[in-house]
């Protein structure tokens, strides 16, 4: 089969053996994979991600030498059942999954080789307790989406926003995004965005955000307060020894993932401020906790997201309560992977990258 | 009067008029003051207490150049009232009171000068709507601990625990051990514990530490591991992507506050723990967010405490629910201060000191 994977830092198509499933595994046809941010930070930051995960988890991920298949953003077509399977779910049905392997230990589809491969490939195994139907009515780009939607719902639950929170969402690409449409769905707001990119501020309003700035332009956090303001001791902040609370409870959401974020949040942002950090930070980063303690900050640091998560958002997608098809801004075959992950490193062309392995 | 400033990076002992109450303030005799680890920050680190003060909140505590009179957790006897006053407490009566002056910015005691001392004197001006009559079983010296157990209070209402939360006190200075023992109140644990230093772990012990460990000895982590380990899931801390829920949920209270300590926990913690700071580290701190993040953790930064945490620790104080006397292990007259300072710097000797102004 066609598979594209990373190899010595690159990204190239070869050819590979379909895979064979494993005990309570299932063959799967891959109709769309979403193109993930991990995936350009995988690419990117290879000895960072390994040298993380190992020294948060005590896991070697994979060798920096082996050839990996990314992927994780998945829609499939179930094709063939492996051993010790219950089948119920009919071969052809189109079915969404958490990108998880249950074997002797976790693995993690999209940071393993050819042999358990993740969506950039014609091919993949899936777990067979993990697979949900999708719907009829949800097109396999938009089931792809369940994973980033899932992400992004699984931060705005850890943000665990009270009636009267008001969010700000600082970096509008996929995750910041995909939390906008989460928090415009649960009815949380007003929602304040930025974005230094024209393209994603409009994507942002599209999604549901209210006010939507340019930090060139504006400060967020001036913006936020525009908003955020109130008289009313009910609906304010818990009051802090330093600060009048004189603002609605603030909640930020961090989807930058760079160096320098959070002290610039900490410097700008309301006392008692929440931070929910959904941005990937793969380097060492610096903050003064004196500023944090005056402030009374909480950091809440969100990763991934539970089955019932994952569930929960195929479910929205078919009910129309989640609508994000502005999220995908374009959709490509296995061979235009590596164009792709070019072009995702300018913010100003793309959202989400769909690749549809069956046009190769 | 007999006055203690901070003068040029030094304590010594000056003459300086009683001060005169302005409007809703009370002229008071100081009983009994503690000597706070944020004082010892104040006169070692006056820049950078400063610099974060005015950056975290755009106040200028003091100037540097400034005569500053340190002191803030009190136990006081009412002298005379200033002018817009109720005088319902008579005088004579103790008072202790949060060490806040609200004039047409709110005064912090203890980092004002000699017209608005803190307690290292024999007479200061406290607002009268702050001061709590002290009950006649709570002697001076343990009336003045009021404010240091609100902190600690307030430490452990910020982290929120459950039922079934272990907690796990990293450093057993005065803020640990006032934690150690609001937990112990609460019925919280079992509570585990860790300091370098013999005498402070016996202090922990004695507060209501059920597990301390020497971490030069025992990783507290492990320690902690080893009374948190459950099978039951209705117990176990909330599922991770990559961690097996095999442990009651786990708060750290970080009680240390030097850079790298919140590393150095990230490290070793389990997934998903909250981290309550409520050590104060004046320095800039470094950590890796990828650590944070994989491990899901929060961090919870806490300071001071409201006005109900206050009287609420008096009541406890009063009531017998609290027992804190072995946290004093000296008292010392106005002329000792300069020497406690260079003492506490040893943790072997100290926990609080408490400074009785009538001693001189």
């Amino acid at each position: 089969m066609n598979v594209v994977v990373m190899r010595k830092g690159r990204l190239e198509m070869v050819q590979a053996p379909i895979p064979t499933p494993g005990p309570g595994e299932v063959l799967v046809k891959v109709l769309a994979t979403g193109i993930c941010g991990s995936d350009l930070h995988c690419l990117s930051h290879t000895a960072e991600l390994l040298s993380s995960t190992k020294a948060a988890t005590g896991v070697d991920l994979f060798d920096i030498d082996d050839d990996v298949v990314m992927g994780h953003e998945l829609c499939a077509e179930v094709v063939a059942y492996g051993p010790d399977t219950r089948g119920a779910i009919p071969v052809g049905t189109r079915v969404a999954s958490p990108g998880i392997l249950i074997r002797d230990r976790l693995i993690l589809l999209g940071y393993a080789g050819t042999d358990m491969p993740g969506g950039y490939a014609e091919y993949m195994l899936l777990n067979e307790a993990l697979m949900i139907p999708v719907p009829d009515n949800v097109p396999d780009e938009i089931a792809a989406l369940t994973e980033p939607l899932a992400v992004g719902l699984h931060a705005v639950n850890r943000g665990n926003l009270g009636p009267d929170d008001v969010p700000l969402v600082i970096g509008c690409g996929p995750i910041g995004l995909a939390i906008i449409a989460i928090l415009k769905m649960r009815g949380v707001g007003p929602i304040v965005a930025a974005d230094f990119s024209p393209s994603r501020r409009a994507m942002a309003t599209e999604l549901g955000a209210d006010l939507v700035v340019d930090p060139r332009v504006t400060s967020p956090y001036e913006a936020w307060r525009s908003v955020a303001e109130t008289t009313d001791p009910a609906k304010a902040a818990r009051p802090n020894l330093l600060f009048p609370s004189d603002v609605r409870p603030s909640v930020v959401f961090e989807c930058v993932g760079v160096p320098g974020i959070i002290q610039q949040i900490l410097d700008g942002a309301a006392a008692c401020t929440k931070i929910v950090v959904a941005g990937v930070c793969m380097q060492k980063d610096e903050f003064y906790p004196t500023h944090a303690m005056l402030k009374e900050y909480d950091f809440v640091f969100s990763i991934a997201f539970t089955g019932e998560e994952y569930a929960e958002v195929l479910g929205h997608l078919a009910s129309g309560a989640l609508q994000v098809a502005p999220l995908i801004t374009d959709r490509i075959g296995l061979a235009g992977i590596p164009e792709a992950f070019e072009r995702l490193a300018d913010p100003e062309r793309d959202a989400k990258i769909v690749v549809l392995p069956s046009a190769v």
